[in-house]
């Protein structure tokens, strides 16, 4: 039937995409990469898909529910935590990974407007939530606990804590524009949130 | 005149309000604090001011810049980085107000409907950035490059990336409401921003 955002959203927890959702999917991955961006509404995702909006609208409940589902689609495989036994290495190499696609401009100014959506839309916040973060954070978690266990984390980090303060930097630029998002920025976030502001101690 | 937004909006650029101004922004506080939330369009501003909705769009261009600055004039005298010698301690103090801030019913939503407005109105985010952001960081800044003089940091840390490590966590979880905001996660924040996720070293 459909990755249908109507359920109860469990990650996994929807049918994959019929050929109509996987062509709805494939054309708003489309319309994120017109340059200059494009308003990606319902009309403009069932006229590139080739669709009546009723079809969107059968298996989504809104165009943001299609956005999230197709850069979720696109960006996941980006973002496996790497595991090589080098937390260090694999904590940088994973921000550096995000850094890039929030610095994408087909992803990142989409993620901001989904962000905000979310802030309006309790069905959206949870979509994004059950189906974007929290799947993430599990990632994120197993990768620390092992870091913890071999001894590569301080054995007292919460790793809630841990991985907040890795992210959120990143989170905070793409979400409030402050500044660029760089490589190098996100190398610089991993080699601060390891080692820490103050002096040695 | 007016605290007008619609100046270059540097800092301090701006007129006091005048009368009417200033019961504009009191009444715009007022509706934060109405629970459960209302919406804070112009005509709740200019109904609960008691003035025309002339009189607001003769000093704001918009309800959100009303609101951007009625915010701004309630939280800024509660963010004003302490400096008591004792880095440690001051930045624990900054981020457990800024938690306290965030944590605000007739705040944080607020804040996050700012934040998402600023994602599709440049005018908006132009004035989060030089009448929030840009203020707040300069405080930040001035109190971080004290605590490398002092040797409460390390040396070769990059103040501005060492700022969004401390703050981007809170705002990680205000604008993503992926968790509570307590004065204890703050805390534990500032805490593992100093001392780094990885082994003592």
């Amino acid at each position: 039937m459909s990755s249908a955002i109507t359920t109860e959203g469990r990650p996994g927890a929807g049918d994959a995409p019929d050929g109509t959702g996987r062509a709805v999917l494939a054309a708003t991955l489309e319309l994120c990469r017109v340059q200059p961006p494009v308003p990606i509404d319902l009309a403009a995702i069932a006229a590139r898909a080739g669709v009546p909006e009723a079809d969107v609208l059968a298996r989504w409940p809104s165009a943001e529910a299609v956005l999230l589902d197709a850069l979720r689609g696109e960006v996941a495989p980006a973002l496996v935590f790497p595991d090589t036994g080098d937390f260090a290495a694999d904590l940088r190499a994973q921000l550096v990974a995000i850094a890039r696609v929030f610095a994408d401009p087909a992803v990142g100014p989409r993620l901001v407007a989904l962000a905000g959506a979310a802030g309006r839309d309790p069905a959206i916040a949870r979509a994004f939530a059950e189906r974007v973060f929290k799947p993430n954070r599990m990632l994120s978690r197993r990768r620390f606990e092992q870091a913890r266990a071999a001894g590569q984390l301080r054995p007292e980090v919460d790793v809630d804590t841990g991985i907040d303060l890795a992210f959120g930097p990143l989170w905070f630029r793409l979400l409030l524009s402050t500044a660029p998002l760089s490589p190098e920025y996100a190398a610089a976030v991993a080699e601060l949130a390891l080692d820490g502001l103050g002096p040695a101690h």
